[in-house]
């Protein structure tokens, strides 16, 4: 099962690629981070991040594509700009009938650390280690999406890989 | 000039079209409204606005597109589906490369009534009077849509049309 981990934003978006052969064999096959700048306009924004997002579901194929649910503790002002550039990947993944679980912060951390108050030091490190790579991705953004990622292969059950 | 107007939301998306010759000949050629309910998911009503939406575009091939601004008075989770719902919209325009205008909720009603204040029955009523139609159309974001067209039309120098 190959699925796509994304953490949206309009400024970055965090994605990550994880081969899934079960829970304990992850290979990370490719991550990074879409970023977008003013002052290039929202429509533009989404444009060039829905273009990029294509590209890599053009070249990686993934199953599925897992993804944080948007959370409302942050002013309104930030929830606008990640709704919006929220809308757009899921209807980005939508065109390409990618299917989308969605999960919550804490159950992400849950499923990385079995802490649902874990920091994002704990998180960074807990990805580096579940997927044996040399340094914590960078920016957040990134490893945010690995996490996201593997919380969907810790709770799916692995008939369905 | 050929201008739609939109009225973003998850639920109801309100859209009209109208032709100006200039800001004194205005021709309603469509409006109506995508309505999506739950149970469908996220992915499933963005897909529905993003089609309904397009076949619009298709059909009536318009210039410019106005659309409210986001506004931030409104609970954060409001925001999170009108955010959301606008990011799919935004970004179906940008990929049909569709001119996007964005105004102000108070910018369009001066526009409409000289009052910034005004209620929604006032603007409703002017819609219904500037666009010399027999009634007011139903739904209120199908009226807030063709308000937005109309604000656009009155604030762009008629040399453009």
């Amino acid at each position: 099962m190959l699925v796509l981990g994304i953490d949206p934003g309009l400024s970055l978006t965090g994605w990550g690629i994880i081969d899934a052969k079960n829970k304990d064999n992850l290979r990370t096959i490719q991550y990074g981070c879409i970023k977008t700048f003013l002052p290039l306009s929202l429509s533009e924004r989404l444009f060039y991040i829905n273009s990029q997002l294509q590209s890599i579901v053009n070249q990686y194929k993934p199953d599925v594509c897992a993804i944080e649910e948007l959370f409302f503790l942050k002013a309104a002002k930030s929830v606008a700009a990640v709704g919006q550039a929220r809308g757009a990947i899921v209807l980005t993944l939508a065109l390409n009938k990618i299917p989308l679980f969605e999960y919550n912060p804490r159950i992400v951390k849950v499923a990385l650390t079995s802490y649902g108050s874990a920091d994002k030091y704990q998180m960074q490190n807990m990805v580096k280690i579940l997927l044996k790579l040399n340094e914590v991705p960078k920016p957040d953004d990134t490893a945010d999406a690995l996490a996201i990622a593997i919380c969907h292969i810790n709770t799916t059950n692995s008939a369905l890989y």
